[in-house]
This record gives C-alpha cells, sequence and structure tokens, in this order.
C-alpha cells in the first residue's frame, strides 16, 4: 500500500512489435513513464536533451560506468546507449511507474541489479511467425533476417525469468493484456 | 506458459460491495468461473442443484468433512457451508479459473491448504466509509453494525497476507482492477 510507483522492464526479441505495443500503452496509462535512455551517439534534428535521451560525450558516459550510476548499458555501433539509475529513482518515489523499453540482454542486467523489478517479456505467437513478420518489414536482407532468428531462439530460452509474458497474436489483446499487468501490479501486496 | 485455471479466492468484510464487483467480473470475464458451494440448508424457490448450491443432508457433509473433501467449510445458523475440492480441481484442469467469493476466515483457510491459491482481498476506502455504507443499507440495528465493524477491524489486519488488495472507493474502478487482475494473472509466469 505504499505510495512509491516501480520498475518495469519491457523487453522481447526484435520483430514482436513491443515498440507498437508500449507506445498505445503509455498513452493510455497516466501513471506510467518511459525510461529516457543516456547515449553517447550526437542528436538527431528535433531530439532534445532529457526528453529523447540524456546525450553524454564519451568521457562522462565511462565515468558514469565507472561510478557504477547506469542501470544497465551496452555499446551499439560506436555509441554507447544505457539507463542511469538516478532519474529511475526519482520518479519512483514520486510514486510513478517507470518502464524501460531495452533489449534482453540489458533486461537481464537490470533483473540481477534490481530484483524489485517487475520483467514483461513480449513473444511471438511462434518463430514462423516471427519469421514471416521480420521478412514483411521488407527492410533487412535474408542473412540478417536469419541471424535475427537465431537471437530470437536464444532470447526466448530467457522467457521463464520474467513474472509476465506477453504474447503478441493479436496486436489488441497485447495491448489490453498490458494495460491490465500495470494496473494488477499496482493492486498487488509488496512482499519481502 | 500451462493451459491449466487457477484458483482464486475473493473476500473481504461485509459491506465492502465484494458481491456487486464480483457479479459485474463475472459477467464481462468469460473464462472465469464461480465455485457452487455445497450447505445443508433447505433449498430455496428456484435454487438448482449444482448451480446456486450443492445440496447435501447434515450425514453426507459430515463424512466429506472426515474425507478431507472441502477446501474450507464453516457453520452458519445451524448449517454448514463449504467448498468442496474436487468440482474446483475438475475446472482448473479443463483450463478454466475458478474464483471462490467466501468470508475472510474461510479464506485463510485455503490459504494453507493450497498455497497455489490467487488470494484477493476487497478493502473499503477507510472505516469511517464503511460504517457509513453499513448504516445506509438500513438493515441492520445499531449493535449488529457495531459487531460487524469490529469484525471488519480484525479482518483487514489479514489484508498484508494477500496476493491483491482491491479498495473499493469507487465502483467502476474496483471493477476494472479486479478484471486487470485476472487478465495480468494469466500473462503471469508461474514459479515454483
Amino acid at each position: 500500500m505504499s505510495k512509491k510507483g516501480k520498475l518495469y522492464v519491457f523487453t522481447g526479441p526484435s520483430g514482436t512489435g513491443k515498440g507498437t505495443i508500449l507506445g498505445r500503452v503509455l498513452q493510455q496509462d497516466a501513471k506510467l513513464f518511459l525510461s529516457v535512455s543516456a547515449t553517447t551517439r550526437t542528436p538527431r534534428e528535433g531530439e532534445t536533451h532529457g526528453e529523447h535521451y540524456y546525450f553524454l560525450d564519451k568521457q562522462t558516459f565511462e565515468d558514469k560506468i565507472k561510478n557504477s550510476e547506469f542501470l544497465e548499458y551496452a555499446q551499439y555501433v560506436g555509441n554507447y546507449y544505457g539507463t542511469l539509475e538516478q532519474p529511475v529513482n526519482e520518479q519512483i518515489e514520486q510514486g510513478n511507474d517507470v518502464v524501460l523499453e531495452i533489449e534482453v540482454q540489458g533486461a537481464m542486467q537490470i533483473h540481477e541489479k534490481r530484483p524489485d523489478a517487475v520483467m514483461i517479456f513480449v513473444a511471438p505467437p511462434s518463430m514462423q511467425e516471427l519469421e514471416r513478420r521480420l521478412v514483411g518489414r521488407g527492410t533487412e536482407q535474408t542473412d540478417k533476417i536469419a541471424a535475427r532468428m537465431e537471437t530470437a531462439k536464444e532470447e526466448l530460452k530467457q522467457a521463464d525469468k520474467f513474472d509476465y509474458i506477453i504474447v503478441n497474436d493479436d496486436l489488441d489483446c497485447a495491448i489490453a493484456d498490458l494495460l491490465a499487468v500495470f494496473r494488477a501490479e499496482r493492486c498487488r501486496v509488496q512482499k519481502n
């Protein structure tokens, strides 16, 4: 019955539609906030510091790594990406729920560091359907799709370490499932 | 990801509106079934065996107590009331969720016997509001209301043994909360 918010980790293989689901849920749930990531990449046109990303230079980012200020971080195409713990904690203290949309590997880092985090995994209805969706995007070459399918297979093995699995078979159902998870968690009794 | 249903225990002090909330949720959730109680009291006009109650004679009821066939039972105004475990288990095996609407004491009996049961507690927004509602019913004498308030105070102490607490401040919110609990639980990963 505490007034503090909760930390949520939302992840799943590429192609499961997690961005779409979470975007729609964020529009409908006024108590839920998306965590802002930190990055060393250059801001794109229209991107604002503190809103789209915390834009940090490489030295600052690496200092913060040394000071254990990140919940998780990774390097991707020569740049750092990560989640700073302090802004997340501030939101939670204010009674808001904070959700991180991250890759499965980063999610497992947070699971270790923050056992209080509620872990949500989005799964495709089947591997066949996931492949169909990745091909359907028409943006990736065959070898890249094969690599993504391999990654997805590995990631799906982690699914039972999560608290919730949302199968994205029908988009509206998946959105309703995720909305229900946040609503139900607010009624959940905190146990030690 | 198992296809089995779950057992839910739904309880709370008298006057919290739990019957109203659950009734509306049962109308909207096609996978949820209300458990049918067994009783030794005489059927009333229009009541059907197996639908409203399992009507048992006293000897049969007491034999079933001896055989540990009840999840919980109690005596009330000279009659037995209880929940038989077998029909509940059959429903769950078929993939349906079964909910028991029972008194707090019976709920705690089930909590001991069936640690797999998801425990839901309905709480009034405050003791003042609970008293206002009990008086508002206009059906009970002042001394009975005082007794109910005492019982409610004791029952509320059990609330943190439950998995979920639904505060019935606004009826529509409480209904949405309970619907969310059942929906979210279907996405929940079974842990040992």
